[in-house]
């Protein structure tokens, strides 16, 4: 399979972020993207570096100001004085304040949605290879390909139009699906990371040209905790093109795949050109969230449904922090992915 | 003077708040309090404890369930593994999510507004002895004394009906004012904190039996960041009613008298029955925030302007961070206020 990534998600390595108060070591790595691109390296897939795409597609999905403050914004908070190198937000507008300020004190808090977005000099080109990689997925795929992968870094689906949050900056499943939409008429996005792609819904909330539908932990007591429920199912125009499906924690392999396939016969119902993934592996029964327990063979599982789909498919990583197992749940994912559509090629 | 003071406050004594991105000392201190009531006693004002009002006065500002997270959040942090003995929240809902979450790490970003605002076992008490010596000092003007000063702390002005935030938990003075519409028709609030009160300009937004002003430096670059703009004047009913002076940074006495004047000139448009003064020292020209140039003189000057209005008045102490002059600060309001009452009484 095609893999797509870029050595620069490197420049993005910040020390730390906010966890029950303290500061703890910054579970988002590069040893992550490392990991993912040795095993699939190791496996025979093809890696390859994106093209540069500019800023075009990823302007289609944020915010003119948002990206402005992701490329200039860390270097004018390192002027003020005592700063952390790291930006960590101490204030926000929350429910009851509307206004952007000029300065950058507070516009770190106006664009980053909370503390677990650690922003650095080499956060905005680390983001941008990030969704370049998922837009060169997505060409791939447009071009033809039954099925690309863009081993992103940073991650993305905690990003809205205008804010980071959760180890994320640019959205790239919204970038590669906005981008696919020059192509295809009708496209969907399945996010299996086991946090609710909160960023994604939120960027897709009132269209129904984009279906988006999450499987993740119940997030009343998990990550992002504000989103993710049941009753959220789209606004405006999009009322009815958002599907969620939160799962109690513990949830393992015998009572995940029910859920994923109610998702899977959504997606077919809505009939895409194209099918986007937000493939987390912290879903993962070792990761340490330790919220969902799926097995290695479980995400092999997953592949093979998904695939079942027929449909034309982008991977886009998401998370995943148990790194010595990362590469080899993205083997067991991509290989069993593989193994079905080209079963489903001989069977035509 | 009547000084209201509970020494329940030294229970609220959280070392740390985020600051450009650093834990740094926690700069609202109960060595503030002290150096408050020291001074005050010094001076000869007479100083009191606050009755137990209990809930009502409280609940009658702030929404039920951010009363029941004040009171009970705090055990119920403690129970997450490795939790900080602070509450310090690392996530929010910011201006795309609305859920309120059932577990605590969740709920303390949805109640808490920012990382100033750092909750330990003490606050809960700590916060409603601080709202009873409001209500205590209104309680005094109600009852027919001209002025009455609740050193309060914490203080509260950045506290909406259902948010903490910089240094606030109960809105004081909005407790206050509330008590205060038991008896009169109508009631002013004046900020004179170096900070807009955001938290008190969101309790009234829509009323008009509450007129907010507030004074404080440009919130472009500083705190609050989000709100306290010129364009704010209130909505719904209470269009209008809401009036906000930012002043640039560096404004020193001469060129404060002016526009204290102009929110004075308002307060007297409105013809309230109750005056209630936020009442900071943070403006001193030697505030370690140094974005105000007020001297002690100066502080003199505004009290003997706010006592020229010749309307019952409760002053509600705010911020003020240089410790060691707030004291002499203080008392040099309260004498001017208090020989500018005297001196009108005489001409009468």
């Amino acid at each position: 399979m095609d893999v797509i990534y870029s050595q620069t998600h490197a420049r993005h390595a910040p020390r730390e972020f906010l966890l029950r108060g303290n500061f703890a070591p910054m579970a988002e790595t590069t040893a992550r993207a490392e990991n993912l691109v040795t095993a699939a390296r190791a496996a025979g897939h093809k890696v390859s570096a994106p093209d540069d795409w500019g800023m075009a597609p990823v302007a289609a999905v944020h915010a003119v100001d948002y990206l402005e403050f992701l490329e200039t914004g860390h270097q004018r908070w390192m002027e003020l004085p005592g700063a952390n190198a790291e930006i960590h937000p101490h204030s926000n507008p929350g429910r009851h304040m509307r206004a952007r300020p000029e300065g950058i004190a507070g516009q770190v808090g106006f664009y980053i949605g909370d503390l677990s977005a650690p922003m650095v000099a080499g956060t905005w080109p680390a983001s941008l290879a990030s969704a370049h990689a998922a837009v060169q997925a997505t060409e791939l795929v447009l071009g033809g390909s039954p099925v690309a992968y863009a081993l992103c870094r940073p991650p993305g689906h905690h990003a809205f139009a205008d804010q980071a949050a959760g180890f994320c900056f640019i959205n790239n499943v919204a970038v590669a699906a906005q981008h696919a939409r020059g192509k295809a008429g009708r496209v969907a996005i399945l996010d299996i990371d086991v946090h609710h792609g909160n960023g994604t819904q939120g960027i897709f909330w009132d269209r129904k040209d984009v279906f988006f539908c999450s499987l993740h932990a119940d997030p009343s007591t998990f990550y992002p905790y504000y989103a993710g429920y049941h009753g959220e199912s789209g606004g405006g125009a999009g009322a009815g093109y958002t599907l969620n499906l939160p799962l109690p924690h513990g949830t393992a392999d015998a009572d995940y795949m029910p859920a994923l396939d109610r998702a899977l016969a959504a997606i077919n119902r809505f009939d895409p050109d194209v099918v986007l993934i937000s493939l987390g592996f912290d879903a993962y029964e070792k990761d340490p969230l330790g919220v969902l327990k799926i097995s290695t063979d479980g995400f092999a599982a997953m592949a093979r449904r998904i695939a079942a789909l027929g449909r034309p498919t982008v991977l886009v990583q998401e998370g995943g922090y148990h790194v010595d197992d990362l590469g080899r749940n993205l083997v067991a994912f991509l290989s069993a992915f593989e193994t079905t559509i080209g079963g489903s090629r001989e069977r035509r």
